[in-house]
């Protein structure tokens, strides 16, 4: 076995999974959580089962260590020396990176730099970083950024209307998110599809807590809803998405908040939660509305109508389109999202079919048998872009 | 003779038009600038030629007193006599307003009220409509606001997706612009389509200093891309439009400004100044782009790239086209914009045609003549949308 670790590092968390390469195959999956508390848990899953344990891990350098003796002790696998690489998810490669990269001291360095443009992130991604070097000195390890695959943007569309030196000085851009989601549900549609990437224009929304919604055209992304920050674009669970720029200091002086405190109104206590009022879950929901909650059906509406919004505006952008993907969450498992989102763009092609739309998170298409555009549900697996990469960068690290 | 005159207050300034109704006819205009200074300005055509004079207007009903005065003087009226209603733009009616209204005592409460939605604009209209009370008390005045066309958008579009109490307790929510001059050329855009307005869907594209782009269904704004103030949307002669809202902070932390300087400079110093570095008018922009001025280039492909897009927004949001207008300085007058921004539409129906979209400033369809979707260049009026209420409105007045 060629086995790859595929690392999620937050602040308090670790998440993990083990993915048997090239076949892709999950060996096992799971998490540490609340790191740094007397009731830390560690979650695992062993052939298929789910195991927790709630005790005391006091780092993220304890929980790698914790990692990695489980994964012997409960044999999944033989020994440590079968992992070959670990690949980190790191949300933010700025403009310093155009692709994943092999981790060297001179890497973190640049990683480090980045820290302004993901203070929370950026942090906690490095601690992960540096725990596995610690306890794994010997395996290569791989930083797979969300921002890379947005790095094909023209400056037009990433640029914002604002004093150009904000750029030059400042790195203030467009950025974008979720890259390794779009780039691996777009592959996988133009596998499905039977068609070459390079001749497909492609609008993949990925739709979760968190939102974006990606134009990309001969595999490229061209366009995408989140910004400098994965504040902007959609309505989201607790984000608030596009809004006038003007609000903010009328919102700072209407409540006496300063302009932190409402961008933190903005990131977690607006989207589906500010409007809906009491929940940020898209399935509770869908259950209020059901029950006539006003709130809550406005909530899906206003939810639903910036995402149809975006597919014109990204068919725009490509001049046409040959397929609508949906993942995540909500894209995979919400049927009524995606027929709401679907209905009334005939005019551009996309003909969906109620039908097939009841798929439940796994791959369908769900237009009907004639619809010029296809619309497809495909479920995201942000791990094994990881791992692909891990094992590219790290094959090559072994070479040398 | 019908006179109706339409005022445009601001702050140091007012300018007029004098209309013969119901044909519309423009008797005269002008404008009295740099009102409260020593050289003030007063303007005004007389048979299609301008006349000016540099003198001391102190004040707002000094401005009005004068401009009655040159009226008879320059034999432009016989007699004052002749004015028979007072139509004033105001630039916000908030959800108080969803139609223009007789100016009452309870009426200017009722606009005062809602100064703190337009700090800038709200008094100085006031200043205006106070101004003609005094000196012409006994002529109906109107109030026409540049947000009623918008009031017919439901609420999944105005509401922004942030916490609900902010929408009911403070009045955040998109209002949008700019609506008469959309409902003019929507409104002549179905005279010149020779279809009824209720049954269209047009997408009316006003590309002036200040730029939105609403979406016409029926004859009803069900979309426009100003928000709260006019910020918000596409990029224009000096402001951002739509950006990432945690910029915010982000530049005040870079620049050491506070919130209110950000917005300042989101207004006065972004948008195609802010990119290009030397101005905020396209027509300088343009000459430094055919120069090879690379900055000019990227201000216009940007300022392009968001119409492009929005067009595909809209139609997504009407669930298809009829037709696509272009009004205001730039969208008369620049057949460069016009046929960038609509480059790659073909797939929504759009085929433009390049020897009649040489069109400058005044009405003609610039589409190819198969083309299913129109493409209209209009010179907007809104003095004349200014002029009809203010007919239908003190005729009304008249009448108790």
């Amino acid at each position: 076995m060629a086995l790859i670790l595929a690392i999620n590092a937050g602040s308090s968390s670790l998440k993990f999974q083990i993915l048997d390469m090239p076949d892709e195959r999950l060996v096992t999956k799971g998490s540490v959580e609340r790191i740094g508390l007397p009731d830390s848990i560690f979650s695992i899953s062993v052939k298929g089962e789910k195991k927790q344990e709630i005790f005391s891990i006091p780092d993220h350098e304890e929980a790698v260590r914790e990692l990695l003796k489980k994964l012997t002790s409960l044999r999944i696998i033989q020994s440590l020396s079968e992992i070959e690489g670990v690949g980190h998810r790191v949300l933010h490669g700025g403009e310093s990176f155009d692709d994943s990269v092999l981790i060297t001291d001179e890497v973190i360095k640049k990683i480090e730099g980045l820290s302004e443009l993901a203070p929370l992130h950026i942090p906690a991604n490095l601690v992960g970083i540096k725990a596995f070097r610690e306890v794994l000195p010997e395996v290569p390890e791989v930083a797979v950024f969300d921002t890379v695959f947005h790095q094909t943007m023209e400056s037009e569309t990433y640029l914002y209307s604002l004093p150009y030196e904000y750029y030059k000085d400042y790195g203030i851009r467009k950025y974008g998110f979720h890259g390794m989601s779009h780039q691996y549900v777009t592959l996988r549609a133009a596998e499905m599809l039977g068609r070459p990437i390079e001749e497909l224009k492609l609008i993949s929304c990925h739709l979760g807590n968190g939102s974006s919604i990606t134009a990309v055209k001969e595999g490229k992304s061209i366009d995408t809803s989140m910004g400098f920050t994965p504040l902007a674009g959609l309505t989201m669970g607790t984000r608030s998405g596009d809004i006038d720029p003007a609000l903010i200091p009328y919102i700072m002086e209407k409540t006496g908040m300063n302009a932190s405190e409402v961008i933190n109104v903005l990131n977690k206590k607006s989207g589906l939660l500010g409007i809906s009022g009491f929940s940020s879950d898209l399935r509770d929901i869908e259950k209020e509305a059901r029950r006539g909650n006003k709130r809550a059906e406005l909530a899906i509406e206003v939810f639903v109508e910036r995402i149809h919004k975006y597919i014109g505006t990204y068919a725009a952008k490509m001049s046409g389109l040959d397929a609508v993907i949906f993942t995540a969450g909500i894209g995979e498992h919400s049927s009524m999202i995606r027929g709401r989102v679907l209905e009334g763009l005939e005019f551009m092609g996309i003909y969906w079919d109620s039908e097939r739309n009841k798929v439940n998170g796994r791959e369908q298409f769900i237009n009907a048998p004639h619809s010029p555009v296809k619309v497809l549900v495909i479920p995201t697996n942000e791990e094994v872009m990881i791992a692909r990469d891990t094992v590219r960068l790290s094959v090559h690290h072994q070479k040398i």
